[in-house]
């Protein structure tokens, strides 16, 4: 039944019978580094008025109003079906820090501790250019958005304690325990890609955590480009056109499929520290399921089948027996879905 | 002024006066591998009728049985001032399993998931040997009980992000998040002595986890044990007069004061893997405070100095220069604390 359901969220509206009181909506607004994505949610999960708009480049201010004018035309949406909308969740592609409401997003120029909570509660007093925000809003990182949104209609749904793993450029985790977001005494929790695994110290721990430089979807690409830079022979240098500064995480992920040889040590080496970083999420959250998203797993399957096989080796035996790892179901809509459940969840 | 009143609860009682309302306790039962330590509390942290005696060794229902005859005991303490116990708080010295109320405690003969909960609600009715307990019980795991201690009274007192880190013949470590007991699926959380911290799977992981294998006490002790059974010379000898068996943590640390080379080389090593688990934390929960406790820590300043040197070169920059790391500051009295505590907690 809720598989129904979310299949059919994927394509956007459902039959207003499947929704449990269609009056009442709150929304959810997943600000990306390059996206906006928007819609309303009723309390059973049944999306509404789903939408994706470029987000302003040209400064803190615009990309903000631009929210404000989301959450205005999400309540107008709501009001044209009879409906009301009575709260906002909204993620932002960084960190929120919840006591000033102020938010850091590095691809979102001027979103260096840009006041956005402030802004949207005034910009309707800022001569009326947009309109005034007037329900209640969350402000979450969008790590701990995919995990509540999996936890809620996912891969995740029903759980109390799990994990999204999100591997892509970067590494970083969004934490649910006991039912809650877990942030840390600086809303900065979830940092696991600064997870040391590795003995060893290399400067470039130093620029982005030892994890991250030995298993995000970019390290995989460096790694690969630094063998093929040696001289070795490899089917990836043909697939990237011979250019080996062209060779990516998916190149790799590629040519392993085809079994080339130094592909395949790249996997295995990047694997190996995949493994160890989940086996110590297992280890010390003991959560039912870990989801991973993120670029690396979505481009091929060969790093979660290997990542399953191998994680139990290193992780406390009781919690590895137990955990699911599981991939995302929500997909990029991961986020969106979770502002709607914290969004719901406020009003509880 | 709570350092004061924490200076006197550590010889005993406190005066009347400073009790908020002396007619209202919760009770604290640290069960311990060879100990049950028992006491009153206020709601403010003042500290009733401490008592420690041997656990019955001879099963685990005479174990349980004696819990139940310290929880009529404190019963009676109350009543003896004039007031009464309002709920009791139990720790366990391994898993306590939420759903069931068993218990799993690998050095109390019986207790291997012991009804402990039932137990004791029962056996009042079970032709009365021991007293029926009538007080709201609050079964936790040690490690839960020392963070909750330690963050009500203790070196994390008033933080609602902590850990504590208890480092002895095992490595484990309870989490307080968002003020919250963090559990787990299976009541296992904390597990981080199984963290991967070195690629190189040694056997010896398989058995207790890489960290606990490069760093609890014991691993210490077999470290330097290891290197001088290889006929390197060492003060650590003569200091275990002559019996390289005798060699401990404790000889290892008194030796590296003494600036034994041997002894300095053990030490550097397993201070990189306790900086690296420690930074880990730091990096996936982002606590206010670390609380180092167990016998590695209390045995000699020279660990907890040099893990402080150390691990902000692996944790996430911002986490690491916030997070404070402390020494326990309730010692053996931590658990204690803790239960009062939850049993406090519980009342709310």
């Amino acid at each position: 039944m809720r598989a129904d359901r979310r299949a059919n969220n994927s394509r956007g509206n459902i039959p207003d019978a499947h929704i449990a009181n269609p009056k009442d909506f709150c929304a959810g607004i997943d600000v990306g580094g390059t996206k906006i994505s928007s819609a309303l949610f009723t309390k059973t999960g049944g999306i509404l008025g789903k939408t994706k708009v470029p987000i302003a480049r040209s400064g803190g201010e615009q990309a903000a109003d631009q929210v404000a004018e989301t959450i205005a035309s999400l309540g107008k949406t709501a009001a044209r079906v009879g409906g009301r909308m009575l709260a906002v969740g909204i993620s932002i592609p960084g960190i929120v820090y919840s006591a000033s409401g102020k938010v850091w997003a590095p691809n979102i120029p001027g979103w260096d501790r840009f006041p956005l909570r402030d802004w949207l509660e005034r910009c309707g007093q800022k001569g009326g250019h947009v309109p005034e925000v007037r329900v209640p809003m969350i402000l979450e990182s969008d790590r701990s958005a995919y995990v509540t949104g999996e936890a809620w209609q996912g891969a995740a749904a029903g759980a109390a304690d799990a994990v999204f793993l999100a591997v892509g450029s970067g590494i970083g985790a969004g934490i649910l325990a006991g039912g809650r977001v877990i942030h840390g005494h600086e809303d900065i929790a979830g940092a696991v890609g600064w997870f040391g695994l590795n003995p060893e110290f290399k400067p470039v721990y130093a620029e982005m955590g030892c994890f991250e430089a030995e298993a995000s979807g970019n390290s995989v690409g460096r790694k690969a480009r630094e063998l093929l830079s040696s001289g070795r022979s490899s089917v990836m240098i043909e697939l990237a056109k011979g250019r080996i500064e062209d060779v990516t995480a998916e190149t790799v992920a590629e040519a392993a499929r085809m079994k080339d040889p130094l592909a395949l040590q790249v996997v295995d080496d990047v694997v190996h520290y995949l493994a160890m970083g989940i086996a110590n999420i297992v280890s010390i959250l003991n959560p039912e399921v870990i989801v991973l998203g993120g670029g690396l797993f979505q481009a091929s399957d060969i790093f979660p089948d290997l990542v399953r096989r191998d994680f139990r080796k290193w992780a406390q035996p009781l919690a590895a027996r137990d955990v699911r790892i599981e991939l995302s179901a929500l997909g990029e809509d991961a986020g969106l879905y979770g502002c709607g459940k914290l969004a719901w969840d406020s009003m509880a």
